[in-house]
């Protein structure tokens, strides 16, 4: 590793997504300068402390995984330093979304719900099939796997597959949704968006949005072999975001979508 | 042709059925000797009576998708001439099943639902993977895929598939049955089987069965392109049943599964 | 139909892309005022003539899949008349693409070697998909199925769809392709781009393009159900071209994608 | 674990495969008495001595995944002890093999190149396919896909695969096997069975066959998630030979297909 290594810190790094993340920084060849952790339990190698403060002059970027209760503070700290932040926490208040926002106009945010690059280019790709494909010519199908536990259906990133072809068609999703086919539940609806999910084995995650006319059918299908596809994306933003202005950025950013 | 071809009447030959069969008898290069109607509609170059006794002198085999009211005065003239039949009409009643069997006492019979060899095929592989991949450690879903306008799920054909992998587990399908999956809905139960149905364009029928472990997935599908599937196999039957001996067959004798 | 129903001749009316296109013109509720044959066999109710000059003025659009002989003088016809023009012939000269170009000034001409909307669309995703996943990370291979009797390998369809993908990520085909792989070929080269060809029954034309990751995997796949596809695509594009100011457009254009 | 637990012993303990079955064995909720190595690094709570006799005498199976120079001595052992014996070891010579066919006269052997289930139930589907669906009607087709690192194509696995469905019709596979297209090869011979390899990230092993007629498709697919599906398929079989009579046995007697 040379001087110019690009530096990278994890919040809550001895957590599952903390630990794939040390993974994946340090299979990239990144600098893993250290993480934040309120556990008990160290991870080999890893330099942890209590705030990000203390790490935030060593580090050109930080991922960020962990808690609504820590975005402000996080953005203050990142702010500050002027370092890249990769923000992955979700379900954020609007006054936490400000404060992400403020903490844009001094330094690069990568901020994404799902940081799998090929999730990523689905979404955008489901979009512009929506658009491109008639909804009374195409009929839309979009079926899921994932392993056995999963508790409910359809998978977020089912409905937000959806959720792009209805958008890229003019519609919400609400509006065109088909309910489940069981029994004598009539004829498709024309321009409806049907969702099938099945469920078995240990499968990490597969999604297949499927255009059917009379004539062809295109489909589109992602398949999560690892939960490191999320921790490999994290840490190309944070690569990416390191070379950046300030601003707000999505991961159609950091692959080059828009 | 020779004098040694094989000589086939189809009955209620003016219907979409009959017409496939019309189709399928010329293409593998038998003899259409003709075939039954009560249809004002001719037929180019077929001959057509109204009953199958003026036919039967002539015929090696008769093929036969008509309606239940047919069965038991068909079951007389082919068992009487001792001509193959190929019997593919449903919902018999029980005397009109007592006559096919009687009929069966003295001529070759074949009777299915199903004349596509890839579904019978299919559902006889899925009983014996059923039967050789343990309930505790495989997961099983169906899906298929038919036309937009299909009003009921899952397919006839899905719930045939389902019962012959519950079979080869030896259990009744209403006893392991997943119900279709929306909403909170739980995990999956272990041993449960279940289904999923997507609707499209003009698809004339997709079925997979998947069985997936923690390690590994193995997956049987079938795919129809043609309703001529349904004809052609029929007619593979009608040249198989006229070498037989008397007896009731399924199409699994005919694809020597059994 | 009423008065304002779009008009449309077929060149090359009594082949068999002049007969699907007939029933596509129909199908889609527009007026097929005539068509152009140098063949004796009439179609039904088709008005046949031996040269476009005879139709031109009584029609909206012209579509013309015939032969570069014609080229040059379709080209003055439609561009005095003002009539839309949609072109599939293939295999154009540099005389002959001039003429096009030229006509291009006065009228609405869309040229393209493929009119089926969903390959149009997923050569266009194919070149975004070679753009967002990195050539050192996802490796790409295409794989396509067409009818037994296809003489050569593989298909064009699938030279184009990887010649998007490498155009995505900055390369021409050939500096990339991988050749087949049989015996003791050794391992895959990073950024190549492999073909495999399968062959089997009638199918039309099946198409996937897979980018697979140590982590993830994305696919594209295209099936062609039937012939009609490519006529309905034209007839779509005639539609949209009637519309249209002078200019020489693509099916992208159609539909939208530029 | 009771008095009643199976006790496994496992050859080549602390090479790849041998870690992957101390996994398997402890999952599968078995005792692991201990193991052989000649290498010097030892595994976490495994017993390890320098030759099978050491623990012959508390095992009720041996799972042996090592090389042909210890066949003939560990035939001795087991056979001597009448405690079942799970052998994978490939590439043994005509006097290995006779020597497993002596100690299969004392005790149950269980001797597969592969021992997942999965593989091994496609293997004899892929016969029964052949067998029942006509070389002169159904093309077939195998692909498989594969990690980017294999140098050799197709797969061992998939000219298995091959040599099933030929032999079902009663072929060798040398005599029907199609060469790899690429360029003008010609049309698809009738009754040839083809291959196609693909390449890419970490694929552990995806095989599908194809038999495909002009009018339906039966595809039989299956996925590798996990190199354990092989450990756990041995461990499988280990606990099947433990209540056996002595014989030689394969993984189609341990999953009941014969």
């Amino acid at each position: 590793m040379t001087r110019d290594t690009l530096r990278i810190a994890v919040t809550g790094v001895t957590g599952r997504m903390g630990k794939n993340l040390v993974l994946s920084v340090r299979e990239a060849g990144y600098a893993l300068v250290g993480g934040t952790s309120r556990a008990e339990s160290p991870i080999a190698d890893v330099r942890i402390v209590g705030d990000l403060s203390e790490l935030i002059s060593d580090v050109d970027a930080v991922i960020d995984f962990t808690h609504v209760s820590t975005v402000v503070r996080h953005a203050e700290i990142v702010s500050e330093a002027r370092v890249a932040w990769v923000l992955g926490t979700t379900g954020l208040s609007a006054a936490d979304q400000a404060a992400v926002e403020v903490a844009s106009e001094r330094t690069a945010v990568v901020q994404a719900a799902n940081f799998s690059p090929g999730v990523t280019l689905v979404e955008r790709l489901a979009r512009q099939m929506g658009a491109a494909l008639p909804a009374e010519t195409y009929d839309v199908e979009i079926v899921e796997m994932h392993h056995r536990q999963k508790v409910d259906a359809p998978s977020g990133t089912a409905l937000s597959i959806g959720a792009a072809v209805a958008a890229g068609r003019g519609f919400m999703l609400d509006a065109v949704r088909e309910p489940a086919r069981e029994g004598h539940c009539g004829a498709r609806s024309t321009g409806g968006i049907g969702f099938a999910a099945l469920r078995g084995g240990q499968i990490v995650g597969e999604h297949t949005a499927l255009f059917t006319s009379a004539r062809e059918q295109i489909g589109l299908t992602h398949r999560a072999f690892d939960r490191r596809v999320f921790s490999d994306g994290a840490v190309m933003a944070a690569a990416w975001a390191a070379k950046q202005a300030a601003g707000l950025y999505s991961m159609e950013h950091v692959l080059g979508l828009i």
